[in-house]
């Protein structure tokens, strides 16, 4: 029986590359967290092993697409960056979110153990919370092209203020509630129209919380990226390697042997996470291999 | 801290909602299920356990998205039907394949050892199969839009032959290679140029093998939907409920009570996999529900 | 000197075919008209001169573009009706909408003598009227999908409304002004908030002129279409014909005879404008080409 | 009458705006110009007349559209440069297309009697050209997104080079025809796999050609851009221009009086069609404006 009567209905299907030469972002986004939160007992307003399982949910993802540079989460959601040269899946929208998207999910699922079967010391939280149907943890995405070094760099900015201003605010509330004996409403009316010095003076004065020293996690967010040897800043810097980004035309054509060892290098480099300032120059003057594309040096083994 | 400054980058998210009054088929396929069929030693051609899995999944994706009116599975890939009135999340092309994508991961990674701690019995197949990082179960998929119940009906015939060309031959070539002693090559080879009757041949005379009574979920696929009771032939067929569906300009402005009617009555409505003919007017002449998207009559309880 | 090193460039095209299998609305509109009427003194509310040229354009495309099956025009407006199954330029937006703009603005200027060189007898028009650049006659042009005839149909109705409230509200405010000796503003005002029967009213009692009475080219819009020989009511009905033009998956397969003898039928019918209710069923019933896409018998020769 | 039972069919019309922050670029096209040129005599294997008439055209597209930075045409193709910062029409691409292409053809039929109309001295061409029905000059377009300043040379480079491959073949083509007494199957026949030198060679060989002393415009195609003051080559460069470019992530926040005095600096600019090299750095280097988009000095009246 041959299939060609019904062959046609391909041809609705409809071509969704992302334009070439662009810095592709793929967010994804926790499904009805608040009600995951709830029903699993995250803690609030930050719970360590939730965060520290998106964490590690990245790092799966970081190693099973290599065309991932970097990736930044804060709270339920994670930003996966694709180098601008990037070809993977001829670059069509609908495959690369939902590949991110189910990786992302599978590992998250995987590892739910690895976090929740044990609490974290001194905290009085149940010991073992295992997932149960039907509210399991999903996610969803979006695939977003940025056509320029600033423009990215403007996007992951967007993102860790964001993470900054909701923390504070998050911060603050959970005091009123939990410490200062407050309800929802009266902490949501208190903070109205607040700025953030505010917000510093009421955890300071009421709580004696600086917010200062509050978790870089929770104040900063995460950063995963591929580990290599950090460049000496008076050899580079993102001036330059913004210039080089932007004026890279194509993907470079290298040899087969060259494509080879950058391959192990790029497999060989340990993917890290960190909780750092990436709104600064800093971040980017010392890892030009984010915006290059191009593989660093591998720290020497110890 | 405002955020203003970095916000211009949300101008960068283009819209993909999908065209108004088309039906929507989200279509998944496993990424990369050689190599997972190899690590976690599925059965050759079939694995019952895999596609009860499979099934397992779709019935929970089913469950979660009220709006799908029908999913039709085969292999490692599973086709998500939406009505076409479907107005959930705005009919965002990304918004819907990644839910679908993420929720179906999540429900066959946490199902899989409902079905892989206990082999079925006298198969000889080893008893607990966990699953272990980093090869994972995961999935891609994308949306198309089909603008008539034709096209959508030849959408599902296209799925189904397909399913019927690639299991006859794939019973063959495993008979030849497992009864038969041949290498991948040979079968190959031997196989090359066939027609349907030649294979049910090779089957019928080399193996004794009745291609008719192999298992029907093998060879029609399994057909997921909501399930209510068959309407009687002579009130209603296909034709009427296709021209229905094809003058819906809309979706149906309901009262606020019937809407709620209807939602309980959907919610209310076991979810049913079966292994049919979805080609012929007959499946659909029974369950016009399917195509008005209203719900059926709940059968009787026994 | 070969080209390839800048070839890649190509890649940044991205495609922009339309969905196959849905009624494709090419609209086109007059780029700044409210200037470019003052500039060359067309009449208020409307001008008779302006609109035959218009319909003059429109029939030229239609003639260009065999695929059209039906054009509607009001004011400075005009929609061109593409079949569903058109395959033209492979359905590609940008192509489709370009060509007509561009076969309407040619046709446009280079008709532009022929209905402005000399005003209508008795209406102290001044007599020629030529174009001079830079403020020339230009438009603008989108294209839009609908699936289903009743969603074509409904586009065409929202159309010939729009009409129709636009005219009357036009009418009424002109005679105000013009008759009435009120300046803009005090029309406008006394417009405010006022339904149909209020202006009917306003025109009847103060000016003395029955609305119902208006030319039915301001009243109804231009509706143009290859005239065949009108279908006997009780032969077939726009029912049927929207179910056979639903229900048409694909292009029909003719033979290559039968493809050309439609295609003389078609280039020898005469390509009219009318200006009738397209509205209700009777325009359809009586003109199944239209939906169907099938060239009707032509009229016989007197 | 309301209108808004039929208003829903507004929700099919799906956006289309192009990338922020990436040059646009709408290419057009000359429709059917083989029979075109046939009609009307064009001279082979260039037609100056016609040349001229297409500058003329795209001066006039750029003076209606300040948004427009360069145009590049040759043969019946034109390509207009939308800066990257443009926000016209919301940067919707089938409003840019059709704008350009609609205004193309208005200024190109309008202006088509003042080359048209008088053959140029001493050529033999016949002297009076006036356009006629249905056979009219009509154009295509499409619009294209670069993201960065080396795309978007590298795709004019592209014109340009293809421009010189072109007439080198079509000035060797004609020659042998023309002059050389072969007819259209010879000379191709004689041209198969040659390269430029041999080209060249023919031309000069059998007929006396000097390829580099035809007229620029023929090699070179025009480059209609506006006319400020060039810049001291040792004041700035393209590679600092293009660093200025490729950082711009958003349009300019310009004060009201700036934006004003900035607007009438393009107006007041000379529009210019100059037929030289725009592959190389200097053209760039010396026309700062074109990519930063800031207007550049005006000259001094003379």
């Amino acid at each position: 029986m041959a299939n060609s009567k019904y062959e046609y209905v391909r041809l609705f299907e409809q071509p969704d590359t992302l334009l070439p030469n662009t810095w592709i972002v793929v967010r994804i986004d926790g499904r009805g967290f608040t009600k995951l939160c709830a029903k699993y007992g995250f803690e609030k307003p930050n719970d360590k092993r939730a965060l520290d399982l998106m964490n590690a949910a990245a790092k799966a993802v970081m190693a099973d697409l290599p065309d991932v540079v970097l990736a930044y989460g804060v709270s339920d959601e994670y930003s996966f960056v694709f180098h601008k040269t990037c070809q993977l899946f001829e670059r069509r929208a609908s495959k690369l979110v939902s590949t991110v998207v189910s990786t992302f999910t599978a590992f998250y699922l995987h590892l739910w153990p690895t976090v929740f079967s044990a609490a974290p010391e001194g905290t009085g939280l149940v010991d073992d919370v295992p997932l149960t149907a039907p509210l399991l943890p999903t996610f969803d995405g979006r695939a977003v092209c940025y056509p320029s070094v600033q423009n990215l760099r403007d996007y992951l900015s967007w993102r860790q203020v964001d993470c900054h201003i909701n923390n504070l605010y998050n911060t603050t509330f959970w005091a009123l509630v939990q410490k200062g004996g407050m309800d929802s409403v009266e902490a949501t009316e208190l903070l109205k129209g607040t700025f953030s010095a505010d917000k510093n003076e009421i955890l300071f004065s009421r709580f004696q919380i600086n917010y200062n020293n509050e978790p870089e996690m929770y104040k900063k967010g995460s950063v995963v990226f591929r580990d290599y040897e950090l460049v000496d800043p008076t050899s580079t810097n993102v001036a330059k390697t913004t210039e080089v980004a932007d004026n890279q035309a194509e993907p470079p054509t290298l040899s087969k042997s060259k494509v080879e060892s950058e391959k192990k290098r790029r497999a060989k480099a340990r993917i890290t996470v960190e909780h750092i300032d990436i709104i600064k120059d800093e971040f980017w003057d010392r890892r030009p291999w984010l915006l290059t594309g191009q593989p660093g040096t591998l720290p020497k083994q110890l």
